[in-house]
This record gives structure tokens, C-alpha cells and sequence, in this order.
């Protein structure tokens, strides 16, 4: 299988890259290397020094004997996109390749006007280019459980059958996005059901969950094959953020009362939901919506986990409530539905003490590089 | 009352800017002429010549004593905005500044993505200076009745209350627009949601139905005041449409089975409506969703009447079924709520043979400008 990877630099991408060559698809990776221009903008770093993604696609092959192969540039450029979608010719293809923090496009008009154009036009190309070059692929396309909000209704996977005043319908389930990042999500799925309704293209929009964790079967193949970790306010995910803050001994910043309820799964599952995806495609003309996590948790409940992780480690710390820099609820009721990738086959990590705590001790290792002040949300709505 | 009109050279634009002048209110327009543009590129032409906005507001003002600012300068250009606003201190926003057509928006990969681009992040730099300059002001935004798609339940007013496994909530009603036009007046519909939602900002949105007409209270006072009327296949709604294919005794040209039902309204109810929404604004934090229009036809009833008043001019003309150039359910339900308009005081002006007669009058004296190839659909999606 031929498999497309956009966005092929990042947390998700760099180890998804790697998981398809290793189970020997043909593999490639687009990327115009922004994130790196957004870290030098905010000041932020990964904790962990990572190599660049030509050094990591060459390290990759001299210890697999597998290529990868890599096209530089950017959704925005639709030429660009065109050509290496006429080229390669996908069966598959792997979308993270967007602005991919809510902070970031809350900071100011240019990044909330950035995040939209970006996200928003660089799948609009992609979608242009689909039609044109490779009708047949199947877009899986990467959102997240963020879209829908907090709503007082279970959360079903991207449609609901409502009935209304006798009659019934199967409608988009209807979304409350709590940032310019989020909602550039939602405008994608919306744009992404059209092309499928009206173009006969077929795609599986993952709304995925926060995802945690440092290492994967690839990963740990070698040092250097790491994925960029970010603990910072910015990119950083909730649960990475405060094992860092544990690791340095600074109080977890828990945003409000805590009692936000999100969804989660660890990183090894994104990569499994993301195959099981690309292994069983969507029907022509199908826009499917797969809710891509293992477990909800509570702020609250996270930060105890990381407190008591750090205990077993000896390192006590401590919980500070601090003022939700986000307009969000903090007591709501959630509960999301997710049985369309169990049915799959999807096997769930389950987050445990071991996971923790070898997430933990790498942390740990490394926590001579993290600047402290990185914590603190400085961007708030 | 402070009215700032985005998109006054407009068919609505125009006839909205002397009806808040007409009745006193502080008047200022806005537009970047760019409707201009896309005539000269698409080859089309409005049926009676217009003279420029300069010139339509001295007429205005020699006529009535009455003046009309104006403000030249594109959404696109945060800094534009941001200066009207801050100068001009509007109390209620009507925007109309965007790219209007569905088929314009499916033509080609440059103009979905110009579509976009246009009306979501004109909307976003709107928004933001909103809430920068004047977060008091009250938002009238245009939407339209073809954003919610053709759902099998009845249509309500931009929410929903859902009942799902025996809890509720009020959500946003889901819809599922027919081309990236539509789908651009989606994306701002979901902003404009959270910056009420999160900023506390105030915003009406008018999902509007079809507008037909030429004539308002306003435009009688002089020849020259009148609206830019097209009826083309491009910019031309279908009522409009049907009555230029009879005045010069070509076919109606009927898309599909023509059983396609559809909501209308007179050009003269959309300036009541935007006055009662200007009058009775949203509260703060609020986002307010009216349906716009006072009828539902289908596409074969419509021609029908035109049939009818062509005949009664003593003008025989058939309807021809053509080829769909769009996707879209030609045999569907179509239900939708209007009640909110009416119950804060719209009286709707009922479609009669009075007002056929009136239009087909109009537009027989100008049936020399008509270029019958511009009424066959030259963009398919």
C-alpha cells in the first residue's frame, strides 16, 4: 500500500511514517517544516533534542533497510501538492499536515487568521487535488474530540440520528468548538463531507483525543529515531505537560476546578487507530467519522496519576489550581462514544503505573532542558 | 443609529444602505468593488446599466437631503476595518461583503478557495476588530436558507433542541450545504458562534431565503437609484432568471425535475427583516439565528408563474428541462420554520401576479441588454 503522510515532521507523523515502513508499505512523507518556525516564534523547544527529519529517514534505513521517501513544501502551494499527488499516487492518505494547537490560534488575529487559511486552504488543495490526480485514495484525515465541545447529549462518532416533530434524519452531529484551532476542524469536516457527498471521494475523519506518550515500537529502535515531545503551554498535551512540571519538582497547573473531563489515548493507539483506518477504508462517497481514544479522564484525576507517579519516584509535588486561561465549562457532563475502531480490532493501552512510569524516567532524564517558565499559559480567551 | 452596510454596492447592499438613510439612521457603506471584478471575469453583465456608488449616493443626497458615507476598502485588510470601526462606531453591523455565489464558488479550484478565503477571514478580521473597536455593536450577519441542505425533519431556526438517549441539549442545527459557497457562510456561522460564546459578542444571523425583485421604496425615487439586477446563470437567482428567458421569449430552463422546493423572498422583506433584527438586537453573548424568507415554491411552480405572466403579456414561452449542473435531491422534504420575524412584526409580501407583472414590465423594457447565452448554467459540480 501506498501510503501519503502529511505533516510528516511531527509528533504523530514522524512515528506513523515509521510504522508503515516498518510493516513495509511504500511510504511518504510530506512537510514544510513550520512547526519549527512556530517554536522559534513562541520560544519553545521539544524536551528532548531531536535530529532532522532527513538524518532521522536515513538513520531509519540504515537500521531497517527501509526507505522513506520525503517531499518538501507546503498544502498552501496546491501545485505543490498536485505534483507529489500525481507522482506518488497514494492509496492512503494520512493528513496531520495543520496548525495544531488551540493556544497558538487564540494568541492573536494573525495566528487565528494563520491557523484558518492554513488548515482550512491546505485541505481545500488537498481535496482539489484528490479529485484530480487520485480519485481512489482514501483521505484519513486527523480532527479532534475538542470539535464537539462539551455537550449535554452523548457524544456520538460525527453523525446522530434525530428525530424531530415525528421524522427522523442521520445529520452531522452538531459541534461547539472552543477555539480557532478547533473550529478550523470542524470547517475541514465540513468541507470534507461535501467532496465526499458531491465528488464521490471517500475519507475517515479520526476525531482523536489528547494524545500522551514518548515511545513507540519504532522509537525505541534507536535514540535518535525520537518523536518531538513538547511540554510548553502551547503544544504541549496536558499529560506530558505535567510530568514535566513533576520532573523538575514544580507544582502541576491544573486550569480552573480541574473537573474538565477530556478524552485520551496514548500514543502507540493513534498510530494502531490510524492503520486500522487505512486498512479497512471508507466506502466511495462515505465521509466516516471514527471518535479515536481509550479512556476519559478528569484534569483532576490526570494530575493525581502524575502525583502519585512522581511519589514512586520519591519526588513530592504539589496541584496548583490556577485561573482557566480558556473559555470552557469546568462542570459539564461527557461521555463520548468510541466502538467503530474496537470493532476493528483496535486493542487499547490502558495507562497504567508502568506506562507512567517510563514515561516518567525519560522525562526525568531530560529534565535538565526544560525551562520552567514554558509551563505557565501565557495565551489566554 | 449607527449603520455600517459591508458590501453597499450590492443588490441588497444598495437598496439596505437608503432604507436605514430614508429612515434617519446614520449611514455608512462599504465595499471593495470587487463584484466588479468578477463580472468582467465571468462575462456578465446586470440587465439595466447602473451608475457608479459615488454617483447613486449624490443622487441620493440631491434627492432626499440625505447623505451616505462611505468607506472604501477590502474585509481581507484587517487594517481597513479596523479603522471604519474604530472611526465610525457603528451600533449595528449588516454584512453583506462577501462572495454570494454558489456557482462562482464551483467553477474552479481558484475560486473555491477565493470564496473561502474571502468570506471566512473577512468575517474573522471583522470579528476581531469587533471586539477590539466596538464590542457593543450587534452584528447582522447575511446567511442563507441553503446552508441547512434539504434534511428529511422540518428546518428550524439555526438551533436545535435533541433529545438522545434520554438527555437534552440546544445545539447548533446541523446542516449540509451544497457548495463551498454555502459551506463559507457555514464556517462564519460556527465563528461567529464562539465569539459570541467566548467574547461575549452580540450577532444575528439571517439564514435568507431567494430574493427576488428590483424595487423598493427607495429605488422609485429615480431611474438612477435603482439596484444591480443580474440574471445570469451565475450571479441571477432563479425568479429573476425566469422572467429575463420570457421577456425575450426564450425557454425557462428548469434544472432537473424542477421539484426541487426552495424559500423566497421579496427584495423589500429582506430590508424589513435586517430592520427588525437591527431594531431588536441579540443580547450580548448571544448568537441569534432568524430564518429569513416568507414562501416555499418549487423550481416548477416558479416557472410555472412566469409562464403564467409572460402569457398575460401576451408572450408565449415553454419550460425546458435540462441536465442538473448541480448535486443536489431533486425529490426531498423541505419544512422550514419562519417564526421569529413574524412575531417581531414582518408582514410578508405575498408573491402575486401584481408583482409578477410589475418585474416582467421592468424587465421587458430592458429586454434589449439581455445576453441570452448567459442564462444557460455554465459551471457543473
Amino acid at each position: 500500500m501506498k501510503v501519503l503522510i502529511l505533516g510528516g515532521d511531527g509528533y504523530l507523523g514522524w512515528p506513523t511514517a515509521m510504522y508503515f515502513s516498518h510493516r513495509n508499505d511504500t511510504v511518504m512523507v510530506v512537510d514544510n517544516f513550520i512547526k519549527r518556525k512556530w517554536e522559534s516564534q513562541t520560544g519553545v523547544h521539544p524536551l528532548v533534542p531531536i535530529i532532522t527529519l532527513h538524518q532521522r529517514i536515513q538513520l531509519w534505513r540504515s537500521i531497517t533497510n527501509k526507505s522513506i521517501e520525503i517531499a518538501i513544501g507546503d498544502l498552501l502551494d496546491h501545485n505543490f501538492i498536485y505534483k507529489v499527488l500525481e507522482d506518488f499516487g497514494p492509496d492512503t492518505i494520512v493528513h496531520y499536515g495543520e496548525q495544531p494547537s488551540a493556544p497558538y490560534s487564540m494568541a492573536t488575529r494573525e495566528s487565528a487568521v494563520f491557523t484558518q487559511t492554513n488548515n482550512v486552504i491546505g485541505t481545500l488543495n488537498l481535496l482539489f487535488g484528490i479529485r484530480k490526480f487520485c480519485p481512489d485514495a482514501h483521505l484519513v484525515k486527523l480532527g479532534t474530540m475538542g470539535e464537539y465541545g462539551t455537550p449535554n447529549i452523548d457524544i456520538e462518532e460525527g453523525w446522530l440520528d434525530i428525530e424531530h416533530k415525528g421524522r427522523t434524519d442521520r445529520m452531522l452531529y452538531p459541534k461547539k468548538p472552543g477555539s480557532f484551532y478547533h473550529l478550523s476542524k470542524v470547517h475541514d469536516s465540513n468541507n470534507i463531507e461535501f467532496c465526499c457527498r458531491s465528488w464521490g471521494l471517500r475519507a475517515t475523519d479520526l476525531n482523536q483525543g489528547i494524545v500522551y506518550g514518548i515511545d513507540t515500537a519504532q522509537t525505541i529502535l534507536h535514540p535518535e529515531l525520537n518523536t518531538s515531545f513538547h511540554y510548553d503551554s502551547i503544544f504541549g498535551t496536558v499529560l506530558n505537560r505535567f510530568l514535566v512540571q513533576a520532573a523538575v519538582g514544580a507544582p502541576l497547573t491544573v486550569y480552573g476546578n480541574g473537573e474538565q473531563i477530556r478524552s485520551f489515548l496514548n500514543l502507540r493507539d493513534t498510530l494502531s487507530c490510524v492503520a486500522l483506518a487505512t486498512d479497512n477504508p471508507a466506502k466511495f462517497g462515505e465521509f466516516r467519522v471514527f471518535n479515536q481514544f481509550t479512556q476519559q479522564f478528569s484534569i483532576q484525576e490526570l494530575a493525581n496519576l502524575v502525583v502519585a507517579t512522581a511519589k514512586r519516584a520519591g519526588i513530592t509535588v504539589d496541584i496548583h489550581k490556577i485561573d482557566n486561561p480558556r473559555v470552557e465549562q469546568e462542570k459539564h457532563y461527557f461521555n463520548a462514544t468510541q466502538t467503530q475502531l474496537l470493532s476493528l480490532g483496535l486493542k487499547p493501552t490502558i495507562l497504567d503505573n508502568s506506562i507512567l512510569d517510563n514515561m516518567f524516567k525519560t522525562v526525568y532524564k531530560f529534565k535538565c532542558n526544560v525551562r520552567q517558565n514554558l509551563n505557565k499559559p501565557n495565551i489566554k480567551w
